[in-house]
C-alpha cells in the first residue's frame, strides 16, 4: 500500500478507493528526474519534441481563420469520432502513406497516450497477456498496466522483434494483443525491418492477434529507406496509432487511432466514455494549419533539423566515449539508447550525472520484465550542438569515473 | 453479446475483447435520438449549451494574445495537474464562492465527463455501489458504468436528495461515494437545499462516503437565492466537479476536479496514464480569456439570456399544457424536467414527437434503477423565443392526441 493512501486515511476515515488507487507506488522516474531541470542542467532525459520549432505564427494565422470560417461550430461539443475536417485530413494523410483507410476507421484522441488507453479499455481484462518488445516504450506499459496485465516480453535484435520469440509467446501466452513502435522506437530509436513486419503479419493472422502499431515518429526519418508500414502489409490486423505531437505541436493534443470499421464501432463508445470527444477547436486549428498547406513544409524542417542534431550527437559520442560503450543510430526520431560496460549502474549513476551537469533516462523503466540497467535513453532533438557537445563530453566523464 | 462484436469476429478472427466490449450494447439514446436533428425539427433533446452567446472574438483575441505572451510554451507539453495560470484561475474563482483551496487540490480534466471517469479509477471496483440520485445524469451513469459497479438511486423529492433514504442506503449498501449534482440538476433542474446539503455532508463524515457533487451549472443561476456550496459546506468531504463548457465554450474542453492535496495525487497519476496532460494551448486560452476581464461579464449575459428563455419556456408551457402536465421551474442551468400523466410513455411518444417536428429526451434514460418513463427532459436555453412558442406548441398537440 502506498504512502500517498495512508495518509488520505488520516484525513478522511473511512473512504474506500479502488484497486488500482491502492495499487499506486510512488513514480520512481519522477523522483529520479525531479533534479534534472535544475539550472545548468543539460537534459537529454525528456521526451519533448524541439520546441525552436513550434511554428507559432503558422498556428496563430489557423486559430483567426478558424474562428473566421468556422465560428461557433469550432467551440461547441463535437462527434465523438472527431471532426469532418479532421478525419479528412488523417485519412488523406494515410492514404499518400499506402494505407487506404476511410473516415469510419479512425478514432481522433487527445495525444497517442489516449489512445494506448482506449485500447486498453477495448482488449484487456486482469490478467489478460501484452506482448512487448525488449525494451518498449514506458508510456505503454504505464497505460496498459491499469488493467492489471501481465506483460511478456519478446526478444529483439536490430531488426525489432525476432519472430521465432513471437511465436513461442503468442502460442505459449495466448496474448490479446502485440504492442510495437515499428520505425525509431521510443526508447531504442531502432525500426523493424520489413522481413519481420512481414513475419509478425503473418503471426497475427495465424494466432488471431492483433498487432498494436504506436506511429509518432513515422514521418520523421532523416535518412535511408522507406519501410512500408505494418498497416499498409496487415490491414484488418493491424491497428495504428499516430499523432500530431511530432509533427506540429504536443500542446495541441491530437492524436488517432485507425482500425477497422468494426473496431472502431467500439473505439468509439469507449472514448465517449472517457471524454464525449476530442477538443474541437485543436481539431480545426491543425485541419486549417494542414489544409493551409504549413504541414508538409514543416515536417521537412523537423525532418532536417533532427537529422542534423542527430548526425552531432553520434560525432560527440564518437568524439567522447571509449570502445566499451555503443549506441544504435537510429534513421528518423527524437531518441538514440545507450549501452554502457555491464558493470555499470545508469540508474545509480545519474544523481552523479545530474550534479557533473547532464541527465537522461535510465533504461530499466523501459523494460517490462528483466531490465538491464546498464542502458540509457537520449533525446537529440532538442538541444543546440553546443549543448549536445557539452552534455555528451559530462556524460562520457562521469562514466568514465565510475567505469 | 452486442451486434457489433459479432461483426467483428466475422472479420478478424481469433481477436479477444475486455469483458467491457464483450458488454457493450448499441446506445438506445442515440437511435432514438439519430432523427432530431433532421431540418424543420425544433429540437429540445440536445444538452448544448446556446451558440449564439460564444464569445468568439474574444476566444480569437486570446488565442492571438497567448501565442504573443507565451510561445511554445503554450504549445508543449504541460504539467499534468493543469497549468500555472489555469489553477490560479480555478482556484481564484472557487475562493469567490467561499471555497478556500490551494492548486495542490485541482485536477485540471478534459471537460468534466472526464473528470468523472477519473474518479471512476480512483474510486470503483467491479461490483462497488454508487450512490445516485433519481434520476441523475446519464453522463455519470455511463462514465461509471465502465466500472462494473452496481448503482442504487436515492429518493428525491423539490428539495433534491432525501437524507433518511440517503443514510439507509449508506448503511445498507456502504457505496464508494455518492455523486450528485446539487445545482439546477441534468435532466430534472432541482437543486438541493441548504438543510439537505447540511444532512448530506454530516451522513458523508458518519459513513466515511465521499460526495461527488457535479457543479456544471452552479453559477448560471438566473434566479433565486445562492445556497452555500457542498464544498464550502463539507470541505474535505467533498469533491467538487467543474467545467467552463456552461461558461465559455464546450469544444475547448477545459474542466477540473476539486479535491483535497492527498486524493488529488492519486487522481494525477490516473489522469496521467489516460492522457498525460489536458490540452495545454485551450489552457492558456481560457487563462488568457479571464484574465483580460471578458470571462465575468460573459457570465452575466449567459445568465440573462438563459434566464430569459428559461421564464418564455415556462409561460410557453402554461400557456399550451393542461393540468395533467407539470414541470420543474429551475432556477437556473440549462434544463426542466416534464411530468406527463402516467399512461403516455415519453420513450414511445418520441417518434411522433419527431414527426411533428419537435425533440425531448426521454426520462427513462436519467434513471439509474426503475425508470419513470412518463417524464421527459427539455433544454430551453438553445432556442429562440420562437421556436420555444412553436416547439412547446406541437409538443402540447403530441401529448394530447396520446392521451
Amino acid at each position: 500500500m502506498g504512502g500517498a493512501i495512508q495518509e488520505i486515511e488520516n484525513i478522511v476515515k473511512g473512504w474506500r478507493f479502488s484497486r488500482n488507487a491502492l495499487e499506486l507506488k510512488s513514480s520512481i522516474i519522477r523522483e529520479i528526474l525531479k533534479d534534472s531541470s535544475k539550472p545548468g542542467v543539460i537534459n537529454f532525459g525528456g521526451g519533448l519534441p524541439a520546441p525552436d520549432l513550434f511554428p507559432l505564427e503558422k498556428i496563430k494565422e489557423a486559430c483567426i481563420n478558424v474562428i473566421d470560417k468556422y465560428g461557433t461550430q469550432a467551440l461547441q461539443y463535437s462527434l465523438t469520432s472527431g471532426t469532418k475536417q479532421m478525419l479528412s485530413l488523417i485519412t488523406s494523410r494515410l492514404k499518400q502513406q499506402d494505407i487506404d483507410i476511410s473516415a469510419e476507421c479512425i478514432q481522433v484522441t487527445a495525444g497517442a497516450q489516449q489512445a494506448l488507453d482506449i485500447l486498453g479499455r477495448v482488449f484487456l481484462d486482469p490478467k489478460s497477456v501484452v506482448l512487448t518488445e525488449t525494451p518498449t516504450y514506458l508510456g505503454a506499459l504505464q497505460a496498459f498496466s491499469f488493467y492489471g496485465v501481465k506483460f511478456i516480453s519478446v526478444k529483439t535484435d536490430d531488426e525489432g522483434i525476432i519472430p521465432e520469440d513471437v511465436e513461442n509467446k503468442m502460442k505459449e501466452y495466448k496474448p490479446r494483443f502485440i504492442y510495437v513502435v515499428s520505425n525509431f522506437q521510443n526508447p531504442t530509436g531502432r525500426t523493424i525491418s520489413l522481413k519481420r513486419r512481414e513475419k509478425l503479419v503473418e503471426l497475427s493472422r495465424k494466432y488471431g492477434c492483433p498487432v498494436i502499431d504506436d506511429n509518432p515518429y513515422g514521418e520523421v526519418r532523416f535518412t535511408g529507406k522507406h519501410v512500408p508500414s505494418l498497416k499498409t502489409i496487415g490491414k484488418e490486423c493491424v491497428i495504428q496509432l499516430g499523432t500530431f505531437s511530432k509533427l506540429i505541436s504536443p500542446g495541441l493534443r491530437i492524436g488517432w487511432i485507425a482500425s477497422e470499421p468494426n473496431v472502431q464501432k467500439i473505439i468509439e463508445r469507449m472514448k465517449q466514455a472517457c471524454d464525449l470527444h476530442t477538443n474541437t477547436f485543436t481539431q480545426f486549428v491543425i485541419s486549417e494549419f494542414a489544409s493551409a498547406g504549413h504541414l508538409e513544409p514543416h515536417i521537412e524542417l523537423i525532418k532536417k533539423v533532427y537529422g542534423i542534431r542527430r548526425n552531432f550527437m553520434i560525432k560527440m559520442l564518437k568524439e567522447y566515449f571509449g570502445d566499451d560503450v555503443s549506441w544504435t543510430e537510429p534513421e528518423g526520431g527524437l531518441f538514440l539508447w545507450l549501452k554502457l560496460p555491464k558493470t555499470i549502474n545508469a540508474t545509480e549513476l545519474l544523481p552523479k550525472a545530474i550534479k557533473a551537469g547532464v541527465a537522461y533516462v535510465p533504461g530499466k523503466f523501459f523494460f517490462s520484465e528483466k531490465p538491464d540497467d546498464s542502458t540509457l535513453r537520449l533525446n537529440f532533438c532538442n538541444a543546440t550542438e553546443e549543448n549536445i557537445r557539452e552534455g555528451v563530453k559530462r556524460l562520457a566523464k562521469v562514466i568514465a569515473s565510475a567505469n
